[in-house]
């Protein structure tokens, strides 16, 4: 169970936040809260046996996919991949997720010569990037398998029913993946666009989604006062008091792209009508000797958030500074003035990482309906779309 | 040289400008202006002299360091990695800008049965982090090579004078290379500290002073209106508008940790009296996919500063999307009602890199004097060190 400490705990409006679980309850779009609840076994072990399949046939899966279809499952993949026991026979590889050519010829590079499958993971299959990638790594599988072969390690996770890549997909018997359609990107990772991937990586999927299904579970049992409302209302309480810089801090390095993650979540689901929190990551302690003057004496316009982990830390070892390091930042920011969040978990394990996913999400939807912004929106991420579209066009076409 | 582009340039205060070059180049601790000439012919070649000692001796160069005596050479190294010219002989590695045990244990993996060398960059030789690192890879040097031998694979980069480090590198005859006393560490990348391990990575360090030097040159010709006044001046202005949060945009992956060294330094020089300009950084075309809702949408308390690199890019290829992904994301931004500054240079390479950095760093202290904040100190550093302290002491001690 992820616990929220904070020293000055707000009154809950308890109501407000009943008619808000509410709504979401009721919403299409909501259904991501449900998915630890509602994939069934049938589902997991389909999953489970393609990544044994992608584990047999493959040394590495790449998968194509940007913001929603790329960060989930890289966080997760990324905050396990310390334990010996995950000497993965199959490395996970990530490619269209920029369009900068370096990203992709170093993904290239590392899979020529080995055998190799791509799960291509967009719900239209229109965006550049994702869609530049694909096009390049089919070609290479196609020269390397023949199209026969080809076609059989091209695992498709996309809308079940429509767009260009669906359409591909059936057309070229790919293996197919849903994406479920009330469930946008940024809340994607529960499903099969995380699920695969991280398989694939030997990640224990079935206590993810327990860790999840946990933590909804403990969320409706006091839907009055649990962490996800206290945080919701807290930062929402914080956005209203003029604070419009959020720090999600660590002491975990390989905890990186789970900020990147939640930094997409909040700022996707909060940055409209000229609203929002400016999300904003930083990893101690190396960040201190850089950040640390700012988050100490600069402007409060901060506050922050620390992703703590429990646990016996044996003294004198270097784990031990590491958390004594922790509990100095956190006193020493107070005392600068900083308003800090104690975001806890028990240890750094599936089971743990999957109550922190459905905690963020419920906070970040409700906490979006707090500030009056719709949570599972996104127009202006169109905006460049458009004019890199009209770019290239009239490129082409001059 | 750094062009800065931007849609409405305000009128530059010149003799308020003047005044605070003149306080500048009155201050002791404005040294690192001077660096790229005052550096002689002697101290260039004992650098190159002793980068070749590392290269000959060592697969590996293990820098120790945090902040400032991490972030510059990293930032440059990581920046130009990609040349095919440089497959270097001699791989840099780095240790102690963190404590979490994992960073260590990487490296110790990495260097196991290879030849190593130690860079121990440290003005005092006290902060946590790195002198644990240091003490642990000494050990292993020590095992391997004997006392003798080990000493010789030491350089220590600290003051030329005083402290623990000093006395230690002089009892044991380490090679020493001086920090110059009146350059702070966010400001001493020109200085030893990162010519020796950008030398050992075969960076150019002749043309990379070059380029500052040149920067320098440019900026004083034109005391009233050059580009570092224009984005420093420009600044204040978004500042006292109320704009408290400027974002960091690059297209380009390799310099992720260019945009960490410049977060430092804006960061560290500007936070403090409550005052400053929280930096953060972006890495597109990716965070387009993460961040681009909320720079298109969210809160307009943010200004935007892209890094360019201009050049003949060949149409329709990756980096030429990459490069219309750029200029519509600027174009979308604008629309979107974020100011967007441009800061151009006109190719990636050790002579440009040099001219942003003299840029970046010239336009922070002189922007830090408008703010009336003191550029060169960091006192808020000290709070989590002192409260750390107090918890091993008396960790210790119980």
């Amino acid at each position: 169970m992820v616990k929220v400490k904070y020293p000055n705990f707000i009154q809950i409006d308890a109501q407000r936040a009943r008619g808000i679980v509410e709504d979401i309850r009721n919403d299409k779009r909501g259904e991501w809260a449900r998915l630890p609840v509602e994939t069934n076994e049938e589902e997991i072990l389909r999953i489970e046996k393609i990544a044994a399949e992608v584990r047999e046939k493959a040394d590495y899966l790449v998968c194509t996919g940007v913001g929603g279809s790329y960060l989930g499952h890289r966080a997760v993949i990324e905050a396990l991949k310390h334990r010996p026991e995950t000497e993965r026979k199959t490395q996970v590889l990530y490619a269209g997720n920029s369009l900068d050519p370096e990203e992709l010829s170093d993904v290239l590079e590392r899979i020529e010569g080995r055998d190799f499958m791509i799960d291509v993971i967009s719900k239209s299959g229109g965006t550049l990037g994702p869609s530049v990638a694909f096009k390049i790594l089919k070609r290479k599988l196609f020269e390397k398998y023949g199209e026969e072969e080809g076609r059989r390690r091209i695992i498709a996770t996309t809308d079940p029913n429509f767009g260009m890549l669906h359409d591909e997909a059936v057309k070229n018997n790919y293996i197919q993946l849903a994406i479920p359609s009330g469930v946008g990107g940024r809340f994607s990772v529960l499903s099969p666009v995380g699920l695969l991937p991280m398989a694939v990586a030997e990640i224990d999927i079935r206590a993810l989604m327990e860790g999840a299904k946990h933590e909804h579970d403990v969320f409706l049992e006091d839907t009055d006062n649990g962490s996800v409302l206290k945080y919701a209302f807290l930062r929402d309480y914080l956005r209203r008091q003029g604070y419009d810089v959020e720090v999600l801090a660590t002491f975990v390095r390989r905890l990186h792209y789970f900020q990147e993650w939640w930094k997409q979540l909040f700022g996707e689901s909060e940055g409209k009508k000229r609203q929002g929190i400016f999300p904003a990551a930083v990893s101690y302690t190396t960040d201190l000797h850089s950040m640390g003057q700012y988050m100490q004496e600069g402007r409060r316009n901060i506050f922050e958030t620390v992703i703590e982990v429990a646990g016996d830390y044996k003294e004198e070892t270097l784990a031990w500074m590491n958390k004594m390091a922790e509990e100095a930042t956190v006193a020493a920011h107070r005392e600068g003035g900083i308003p800090v969040f104690e975001i806890e978990i028990d240890d750094l394990t599936e089971k743990t990482l999957g109550e922190l996913i459905w905690f963020f999400e419920a906070a970040c939807a409700i906490s979006a309906k707090l500030a009056g912004v719709d949570p599972f929106d996104q127009p202006g991420v169109e905006k460049y779309k458009e004019n890199l579209n009209e770019k290239l066009n009239i490129s082409r076409e001059g």
